[in-house]
């Protein structure tokens, strides 16, 4: 507390900030003034009680006993999320709801038998934090503590749209692998399904230079995004579109899959393992296949997107079609110059990527298609530090320095993004042989 | 059908049948009249109720999602066993409850992330088989088959009691992995924890000869309890207690877990792959033990018979105390001379095994302990055919055929056992290094 | 010492021994007098030499980088027994060779990437235990011990004839896994392999009655051999030949490796997990199977036995021909009234099993055949203890005891086995998944 | 062949190039006149030769057995890479020594029980295709070959250097799990172990801008060292020196390998699994540290740079000392202002790293220290392509490109390299799990 001065967010007047060059320089700066510091309160209050109730809608169609497969691990960590980063440090006399749940709840918790704590117990334990967080957003608080307190909100927020993702596709993968083939949305889709022709495949190219690309400090933005920084970019060139499951198609065909040569040396070992012949959730053989979808075994479209590719895949399949996966520098200087509104995320409720349209084709005003929604593009950048990284103050720091080892990123959101809280800059990641998460493929060349 | 007769199983009449010798000539007279042949056909009837609603009842304490780790499995497989051996077979116009079940539960099926079918699912699925059952009980059916189908509804009774021993082993497992480290029994329990003298170990002789063991046709058996056959013993003798924790505690602190001499070398492999260095349940350090129990987590009671001690670890010790394991026809011999209804059963829901009383030592008429109930006793015999088996035809012929190999026998049921169908004859069996089962030592040595 | 009185071996004078009854009484007289007490020094000291002869012979073709890969540490061990179990102990003033090799050569020592001690060291050692125990023999010794030199003398000589038939296949087995598929036998086999009509399948039959099995004090024999004890058998048949190749392959062309009922559940896990579907030396696919052998990759002879069979494949082909395997009672019953001197043993130089000839046909005198060499054979018996059964004094004792667990019985030797070291009474034992001896099958049936 | 006219190497002449920018334009010009362009024929085979024989002298002292755990393949490795990049594709009439040897010794060959080929056959190998490249330098060749025959001439013979490193950390490997504890060497090191002062630790800053790296082509160079291209580095400071074996033990001492907080979570994973609490050849415990070598087990001496540090190791040392590691660009824009040829590399023939000397001190000229030989530095970048990069045609594409996921890069040579062979931009690459390359840290920090 400076000069014994007390504030609620609500009081606090904000100054206004000058450009940030891309010579960044960390430190008293580096916490921006988070996008909500413009808002009112009873804005954050809303965004918080709107991301908190999604989770638990996203599960009302579940049983009990779906829960336990992970997904009741992330509701609880999500809410130990809020717990542990910003009630406990901030909120004086804050009770812990039930001090062994930070054992189990927290990153990299050790996994168990997870039947109890039980579903009740969890959403019990949700509801408490809940209160004292809506409870503690109208206190006064120090002065230096509002940004960070405003950050940590906003990244509580951001985390639990994330998770949101990751238990959507968690249900996924169990219902695949069950002999049921449970549906977890039984409503037919909303899209047409009906063959259309095939969108042509363009290269759009970017000139050599300089570019600026991660977070700066006037937005919201998680630590591994930042700090906004300069790179030098030869010229190249990135595809339109996605590739397509019918593309794809032709490179199983072609004998894509017994290639030793179009294989990283660990995606060869990967593939003897995992003895894979095609992408994950594909069922069936040549002239028939299907795919395992939220909605249940469907038939496979052949101009959607190819989706839950992992990165040996994707690299395997740009070998194979002479081209190469862009860097994420990359994708993001040409997705920065898109509207990133536009795409097939959550709020669609399609949850499975979708076919370019007949009049995508003839408006054809648009010069890159599918960079937002659809599926999460792999990218031939390996996921580490920025230049100038510095992750945050207190345990919040762990969120994603210590994920920064063997995993590659990925970029544009998915149609099971929650697209509110997407960001250009953001940086997905994931090990180059997951294919769990909604990841697909876009070419990449030199020009 | 014979002759076009149609019997209900009250309509029966039964021949005397003469004495067996015990050189068995299994075929025609292999399955038994049962014993339940004896009874009422509403005898029967409520059997197969109350066994049907004790595996209910044991769950009742129990979330949903407690019931996702294998018990919900065990629910269903049980229920899995009546709907295949009895009703597919044998009740005419029987429609299958879901096709697919037979899949997910029949014995050896693959194992799958267990979310679906839900707890209500297999539960309809129980109260629609138990319903077709208790109506087919009543059918007129064939001479020919009334036999097999008593003896079918026979093994499914017994084997219905055999899972709720493995559903609380199992609960028992998971809850102490569970960081909680919830118990499934709340209440006190009802017998005497403080210090008792340690009741002294002897010897009881048997003489060398020729004896029969086995289940003759005359009695409920399963498959690998027959036939009764004769057998050659050398003289021997078996210990009149079960080992207790504190004499375990003495190999333990006299080096037991680290001494290689004392180990079988697979057994020796299994220290080193898990670590152990005391019984599965123990917690904590010396002098200051505790053990997991269906109540949470209580300090370990001295004279109370050790438990949830692999075949390894018993063998061990057997070498540390210059004895052996009885073999299972040592142990037959021995307990066919017993009374087998007395003894710490599930019924005294105790569900622990117990210390012997000051009482005991002071009466002292009986020359053995401990047999029945308290634990199973490990015995030196491998789990293998009795010379003379037959496997019942059918598909109910799977039942224990398929386990013969790397299994040893255990014998005397236990705290866990249902005790009106256990059987002297009785041949339970695990894997050497399992410790799940509620297993103890008794010795044996030559004489 | 007793009585001051010091004697070589060459002064014993060997007293009477009466009948032993089947009631053993293990104790002073658990040791024998050895086979080799009625022989002279000399003989011993012949036999030693030669039995150690025959080892270096057996590697002679062999490079010093074939060694490496097990068959060094049997050679070294080999060598190990002598030095630990009789120089140590017995002869006053013995320097240990180099002590770290205690830990390296004994029974179940850690394996590490042995490149050291090299061959040239190992040989030295070699010879230098070898002119140790040559010396030795010759020493005066004190009557108590020289029954016991005199039995571990031939423990360690039996026991470096069974280790050369390990060697030989393991070098088989590493082998077969070379891409170059080097032969280890240069030299045609001196076998016919023209077609031959198959011999046909009979059963010979044995009463029901007690016998006795195991080895007596009169003759040598290993510790898990003894002591010889009644057994009573119910009546049974066994084969009057093992199966053959195309016996088996009938069972493969039925889907044999495909029919699940067939198979025990640990044997089904271990056909998922290795993948295999023919016998393990087997190549190649319907019409056209080779077989890798000791003389290299060589087509398949019809009518030779199948062998290098698991235990699984073994009990899965006996459920599918409607039979058994035999115990290992029953075996020797068997066994005991042939001639162990005639069959395809080491010496026959032909290295793997042969065919019946036609004219063993037309003679047809034998009830029994093939019962010695050409193939162990897998008995439905646990490798575990006889009753009464005393595992030597002294380390040596760890010899089988510490095997006596998880493993199968096999009788009868191999075309490895070295037949003058071979007894009736010799029981060999195996993993049930184990297919690198030279292990086949033949068939029991109750009657 | 171009208009008919063929060159031999030295017939050749070379025209000058002019400055490459560093917007690279790979193409036509991305395979560079090599540096042995320049030279006469008489030194490419000297060279040739020279790599050649060091290989075969630093296995002098193996024994045929050592050389069976991977050196011998190594040794045919090194021999097919001439073979099949060379003599089969520009040799005509090249008869292979074996067709088999391919599949055995290409990269990512399947492993197997390598016995055979022999020792022996590995050096007639070597011998048969030595003699063939020698004769083939003399032969004319077409001038569209000559270029690339040249590069991958260069390519071997730097590949032969790099593969003579993994030798002897293979050797130090296996001889390290030998209970023998065997020495590679077994001479005196010639350096002085007595304490010494610890050299102070500075930091040398560079300032933010464009710099270029990598190779151009007018260098040799592999593959994944072009193209030579720009990249844009904020301000930055590098240590002066490596940690040392004394810092290290601080950062054990401090519970280093206890506090989960400074692990990268694969890392923290890592360290359970493999249980390691100290660096991988340091043996003993606390104030007794002794450290396997190439001369054996020595003591650890304090200020020597620690070494055979995994990533995951040097991450958590540089976290813990609030510091990190530096990029590969930062530490080549600094190793490209010193003078390579100053470090402890293999030719000095201590195998070992070295403390700084006392002289070091006084003198104090240098900025940096061991920037050269010494350890291999661990950088904060993932081995993945340059910006431009492309694989060599032909099959010799595979050399790198076919690593390029899951590891990291690391500069700067070793105690165990070749220096003739090692350039400023080489790019050395293992597993973050990696500790048997001879790997060490160096600090870095913003400014």
């Amino acid at each position: 507390m400076k000069n014994g001065k007390r504030l609620t967010i609500m009081e606090r007047t904000f100054k206004d900030r000058g450009e940030i060059s891309y010579i960044i320089s960390p430190g008293k700066d580096f916490f921006p003034s988070s996008m909500i510091l413009s808002r009112e309160v009873p804005a954050i209050l809303e965004e918080f009680k709107n991301v908190r109730a999604q989770t638990v809608k996203l599960c009302d169609v579940l049983y009990p006993e779906d829960l336990v497969l992970s997904t009741k691990w992330y509701i609880a960590h999500a809410t130990w999320f809020f717990e542990s980063y910003i009630l406990k440090p901030y909120l004086k006399g804050y009770g812990e709801f039930n001090p062994v749940f930070h054992r189990l709840f927290r990153f990299c918790s050790e996994p168990f038998p997870f039947s109890r704590p039980s579903v009740d117990d969890i959403y019990a334990y949700r509801t408490y934090v809940d209160a004292a967080v809506e409870d503690f957003i109208f206190h006064p608080m120090d002065e230096e503590d509002l940004l960070q307190i405003r950050n940590l909100l906003d990244m509580g927020i951001h985390y639990e749209a994330e998770i949101q993702e990751k238990i959507l596709n968690n249900v996924k993968y169990n219902f695949s692998l069950n002999p049921l083939q449970p549906p977890y949305e039984k409503s037919e889709p909303s899209f047409q399904t009906e063959k259309t022709p095939l969108y042509p495949l363009d290269w759009v190219e970017f000139s050599a230079g300089l570019y600026n690309i991660g977070s700066s400090a006037e937005e919201f933005a998680l630590d591994h995004e930042r700090p906004r920084h300069t790179v030098y970019l030869g010229p190249f060139a990135l595809a339109n579109r996605l590739i397509t499951n019918r593309e794809y198609l032709e490179f199983i065909d072609d004998g894509g899959y017994r290639k030793k040569e179009l294989w990283l040396c660990d995606g060869w070992k990967f593939l003897q393992e995992s003895e894979r012949t095609a992408p994950f959730y594909w069922k069936g053989e040549k002239g028939e296949w299907m795919q395992f979808t939220l909605r249940g075994l469907q038939p496979l479209i052949e101009n959607e997107p190819v989706s839950h590719i992992s990165y040996y895949e994707a690299a395997a399949f740009a070998r194979w079609s002479d081209a190469r996966l862009p860097t994420e520098a990359e994708w993001e200087v040409c997705a920065s110059q898109e509207n990133p509104h536009l795409g097939n995320f959550f709020r669609s409720h399609i949850l499975q990527p979708i076919a370019l349209k007949n009049q995508d084709l003839k408006e054809h005003k648009k010069r890159m298609h599918q960079l937002f929604g659809d599926v999460w593009e792999w990218t031939e950048s390996a996921f580490l530090p920025y230049p100038g990284y510095r992750k945050y103050e207190g345990s919040a720091g762990d969120y994603h320095a210590k994920f920064m080892s063997n995993q590659m990123v990925l970029r544009g959101g998915s149609c099971l993004t929650q697209q509110m809280y997407y960001r250009t800059t953001y940086r997905h990641f994931l090990y180059p042989a997951s294919s769990l998460g909604c990841s697909g493929i876009r070419l990449a060349k030199e020009i």
